[in-house]
């Protein structure tokens, strides 16, 4: 750091994107992209956009909210729009968290809270998964802090039902209590539903995983007409034209093709069950997943001696060097031809480890 | 807001953007967008990458990078890019600011940096421009605080000479000085040949103007690579994958084609030497921009009133109630044509006003 950064962020420790190496090409199964690509009319609608650039986009993101609304069955004030759900999550803690009040989230989650609690200056609590690596619902009742809760969770992919979302929000009537959505479709239940009778309740989604475009930046709050306000205060004081005029349109392009996105988290969810059944054939730990990757661990190999030879192999999985997750590796669910991909190299693998 | 919203932001008076509205078709003068398209290059490498939406964007943006650096003649490691040169100083208030070092900017410039001071809970000082508009830069010299000039300044248009920001930052060498090139490329001479001489010199620009990409959202920082590092920090902190696929894209291209983008400042300057003449000659007094804008005043017809009487007749401009400035409009410098329908509209508002 230079010699002008501010004292106040000495203890930051930024997050680690997954790598993307490009010594060579790699089954990427280590960053829960979709293996798809965007709808037709996103990819067109995009394209058009790109003759326009010259005029800012719309800052209220008015024709994109109102889709958005229409789909989710809530009122145009109940969202937000934001470049990326990461974007929406800082906003969160910024909003809802100060000195006074911390903030609360499992101790195994995505790894971002941490940052955006220490980039916020917000002191936060980690509480411990059960050793099944649920969430126990008890530990979250009148904790007096802003409640972050990946639904599913990352990297484990085990969701909460709504109705102990809603036990919690209810049990914390005077926090905020964030459901952090990235991978609720495929095969978890929204909280959606919740944001009229919870008016503490935030609802974090994104664009990035069912509807296949990580790559646009594309995330969305639903919330209280209220809360949306006090995200839109932040928004309007740190970047107004947050969301470019391409994704944009992609989104507005992706809002009307529904059926694509549902037919693809389909084929997901199937591709999940395939490669979970497989595994678990050779012998691997798999935890009960409802999102677009598997977290699973292996009696004889190693996490990270796993994730290396796959490595070697031009598969690319996601391990985590935090001591009670090490022993597994995050697996990314993508195309049927992939997950048969990394059984191959896996079956090496463990051929290998058993000579 | 609502009853969760920290305490914190009380005083928080988000930016107000100007109007976009959809009533009818205006000659849109009001937010500095260039009237040209963008690069045929950026618009058709963002349409190509649109395809390939399912995959993140490079958090690093190597290729961006290296690119840009080789146009501005720095290292790669001398360069950030940001979701628009907003994002860039939204870092840099929270990266060089604290409650002990406060900011220090014009009393009458880019009207985020208030914003942005009070979002980061950061004491600021508006230093008085001289009654002309001029920055004193005497006014500078030790103030012990980030320092923050927009060159050009906006509503002004007025820039300093590189040898003025290099006296400001030699006698500020404990601070970092944030030069706000927005809107550098309409005849402004450039700090960028100084950030190797001054390790506190930090230059922000866009691709929003010269390049005609308002709405892709892209901006930069140059400076010291030890600055670079620390907002990297705030980047990686917030939002890593800041800059979606397109935009990258449509960046990278627009750099490959420097030439058309060099011919459309040379248009907007004739065109600003144009209007200005003209108002002129009708009895305007226009402060000399050096930007894609221009501030004037009439002395017949008062500020609020002109803005008003222009949106009535399809000519949007932006007019600022603060009273220092509240007789003049900024007005952007668009097409040849349509400076020409301003003028006519401006020549029936004064025929009314002499009636």
């Amino acid at each position: 750091m230079s010699r002008f950064f501010s004292g106040k962020f000495d203890a930051l420790k930024p997050y680690t994107p997954g790598e993307q190496p490009r010594d060579m090409r790699y089954v990427k199964l280590n960053t829960n992209e979709s293996p798809f690509p965007p709808s037709q009319k996103a990819i067109e609608a995009a394209a058009r956009e790109a003759e326009r650039l010259q005029l800012y986009s719309d800052p209220t993101c008015a024709a994109l909210t109102e889709k958005l609304a229409e789909v989710c069955g809530v009122g145009r004030d109940e969202v937000i729009f934001t470049n990326g759900s990461d974007e929406l999550l800082y906003f969160a803690f910024l909003a809802y968290c100060d000195e006074a009040r911390g903030a609360a989230f499992p101790n195994i989650t995505y790894g971002f809270y941490p940052v955006y609690a220490q980039v916020t200056r917000v002191p936060y609590t980690e509480i411990p998964l059960r050793p099944d690596f649920t969430v126990n619902v008890e530990d979250y009742l009148g904790v007096g802090k802003t409640i972050f809760l990946a639904n599913p969770n990352a990297p484990t992919g085990i969701a909460l039902k709504p109705a102990e979302i809603a036990r919690i929000a209810a049990a914390n009537s005077d926090s905020v209590v964030v459901v952090d959505e990235a991978y609720v479709d495929f095969g978890a239940e929204s909280c959606l539903p919740l944001v009229r009778e919870y008016d503490n309740l935030l609802v974090a989604q994104t664009f990035s995983k069912s509807r296949s475009m990580a790559g646009a930046r594309l995330g969305f709050g639903v919330g209280n007409s209220e809360l949306i306000r006090d995200l839109n205060t932040l928004k309007y004081s740190t970047n107004p034209y947050n969301i470019n005029r391409m994704t944009m349109a992609a989104g507005l392009g992706a809002l009307s093709d529904e059926a694509y996105t549902r037919k693809n988290a389909l084929t997901i969810r199937e591709n999940r069950a395939f490669a979970t059944a497989e595994l678990e054939k050779r012998g691997f730990a798999v935890l009960p997943s409802l999102a677009n990757f598997i977290f699973a661990r292996h009696p004889a190999v190693g996490g990270e001696e796993l994730y290396r030879k796959l490595k070697e192999r031009g598969v690319l999985v996601r391990h985590f060097t935090k001591p009670e997750i090490s022993e597994y590796n995050r697996i990314t669910i993508g195309t049927r031809e992939q997950m048969q991909v990394l059984l191959d190299k896996v079956d090496e693998i463990l051929e290998e480890a058993r000579r």
